[in-house]
């Protein structure tokens, strides 16, 4: 099947569904890192509300939904671009840069290296150290960019859940700047991040021209089957996005949903604290399995080094998906190997069973 | 505002009711070529039944979705590319492609410029002879291709509703292969035509490589606010577009709306017939306004010439607006003028409310 092979993603619940012919509702699904709350009763009935709308063309200003990411998020209405996804704004980023080499840090989420390499970059990585807990290490990365064209920061990273401080983000930046490389810090899980106004980028818009910034909004308004997202850069590169996409890139009822879940503060804050004492438990819970070494989270996912459990990633994989349980097998990542899954943190009892089906597998301690 | 004084095209209601504080109900918009018919009950219900799916991805390969539009369309699975609406993939297609010369007929639909122009490259123009009914000149665009890296045809052509035969365009393959000139022909009226399965040229796929066609599934199936399109090309071909885009790029809602679209062959065979008889009744109606020279409709849209009207179409648009209908103005269509409107064709009643405007506006013959 194309683009079957290259595609190793969490969240790949219809192949499953597909090779066991059972239904979603039955699969627990700890491969994608959704927001466990579950869509907003709010934006479910704004996409109620709001079906009929579609026989019309979607706003291509997307007036609307600029204004809510402009208020909620306190950014230049200008510097504003919506995406369908997040993703689909790093391709045009890099079709439109056409850069020749791209950095990545590994791991990290490997759609920034298919979309360099889709505009014909070559694509370098900053390998990180498993020893200092995956942490990036901004000296390390400035050493490697004087012939880089863009580097790629996700922040707080995927898979790993390491989290850069805006002092370490602005040594970079400018280092960066000073060698005309573009950063995009893709911020698609600082949502989930108790205090994230303390760790964003967004008021480093102003200084850098050099910075180009990312969010998902389909993981903390959990809503990826929609697709929703933006980027954030200079009047300049925003232009040029725009001149990249199809005026119609967001469909109407992901627009509608965008503006109702910005205003939401309730949902906001109550799933930051749900997630936060989620992660924490579940945290605690797989360091009482056998052989499990988790990374202490940040956000809603773990990953977890499986090595003493004699076990491969692919083995555990397939092992737990007879329970009906997806995780994600790390080993095709760049910088991890087959020791390595990742798990979102979801709903008390789904991570009881999550933890109870590990304990049955691999055993207690 | 970014974007938007490119941004010309029909079907842009809500700009209309940003400015006037309207609703969309009360706007009868005759600027986008929309199946007047309405979405179905079935994608209606099927969208509801979706909703909650979009908590997970969608399905990255689009299987069920490139299934049915493979049986739909007798096409070769692997020869699908599915997209956040045709026009997704003409930016995708030329991102990839990188072509330095573009041709596109004038006038068409602008989003082949667009795209063409967003890769970097130079855009040229087969003028259409209104003396000839904007007939498309195979013999004057083979005279123009040897430079030309891809050509545009959109069949039938938005906005002049003009339709190539096979064998007409046939020739152009031949021509355009032995000069290593992709042909893209855009076929996103093409459901409309009574008898479409004459004109489209989805068996030449086997015989010309070189063939890429364009599909859109919201026009027809009433959907634009949801988007979904596709295109068909060689094995190759498919699977560069794969790599060009995002994973993700068809939303959940949009993938089951085309599978249920597809199999309901009621919805199709009434909207053609429907369309057809409006179309007809409409285009004599114009026929008994003062000053309106409509050219024959082959699908669900009317191109009319408004010079004996003694008004631009810039004029007309905005008088016209006054009542709260929208019309397309043609005058930014490279090869047109201020001469030239647009209309799409809709229901009865809708079409009297036109009619009756327009001879309170131009008085009637």
């Amino acid at each position: 099947m194309i683009g079957n092979s290259a595609f190793e993603h969490g969240g790949n619940l219809y192949a499953k569904i597909r090779e066991t012919g059972g239904c979603s509702s039955e699969i627990l699904d700890f491969s994608a890192n959704i927001n466990p709350m579950g869509m907003s009763d709010k934006i479910r009935q704004t996409l109620h509300d709001s079906l009929e709308s579609i026989i019309h063309y979607p706003d291509a200003q997307a007036h609307a939904l600029k204004q809510a990411i402009s208020q909620h998020y306190l950014v230049d209405y200008r510097s504003i671009t919506v995406g369908n996804g997040a993703v689909e704004l790093m391709y045009i980023l890099c079709h439109m840069l056409a850069p020749k080499r791209v950095l990545v840090t590994a791991p990290t989420f490997s759609e920034y290296e298919y979309a360099a390499k889709a505009s014909g970059a070559d694509v370098e990585y900053v390998y990180l150290n498993e020893s200092c807990g995956f942490e990036i290490d901004i000296e390390a990365v400035i050493k490697q960019i004087t012939t880089i064209d863009i580097i790629f920061i996700c922040n707080p990273n995927n898979p790993t859940g390491t989290l850069l401080t805006n002092k370490q983000l602005e040594i970079l930046l400018s280092a960066a700047k000073s060698q005309n490389t573009y950063v995009v810090i893709d911020e698609s899980f600082i949502d989930f991040v108790p205090g994230g106004n303390f760790y964003t980028c967004r008021h480093l818009l102003k200084r850098y021209d050099n910075l180009i910034i990312l969010h998902s909004l389909t993981k903390f308004y959990a809503i990826p089957g929609l697709r929703l997202g933006f980027s954030l850069a200079t009047p300049e590169i925003t232009m040029m996005l725009h001149t990249g996409k199809d005026p119609w890139n967001v469909n109407t009822l992901a627009q509608n949903a965008g503006v109702v879940a910005l205003l939401d503060v309730t949902y906001q804050s109550l799933s930051r604290n749900f997630i936060t004492e989620r992660k924490i438990e579940l945290y605690n819970s797989l360091l009482t399995i056998k052989g499990l070494k988790p990374y202490l989270p940040s956000v809603n996912f773990i990953l977890i080094n499986i090595k003493k459990t004699n076990m491969t990633a692919g083995q555990l994989r397939q092992v737990i998906e007879t329970y009906n349980i997806l995780i994600r097998d790390c080993s095709n990542y760049p910088g991890l190997s087959s020791e390595y899954i990742r798990i979102a943190v979801k709903r008390l009892e789904q991570n009881n069973i999550l933890i109870a089906t590990l304990r049955k597998i691999l055993g207690g301690i």
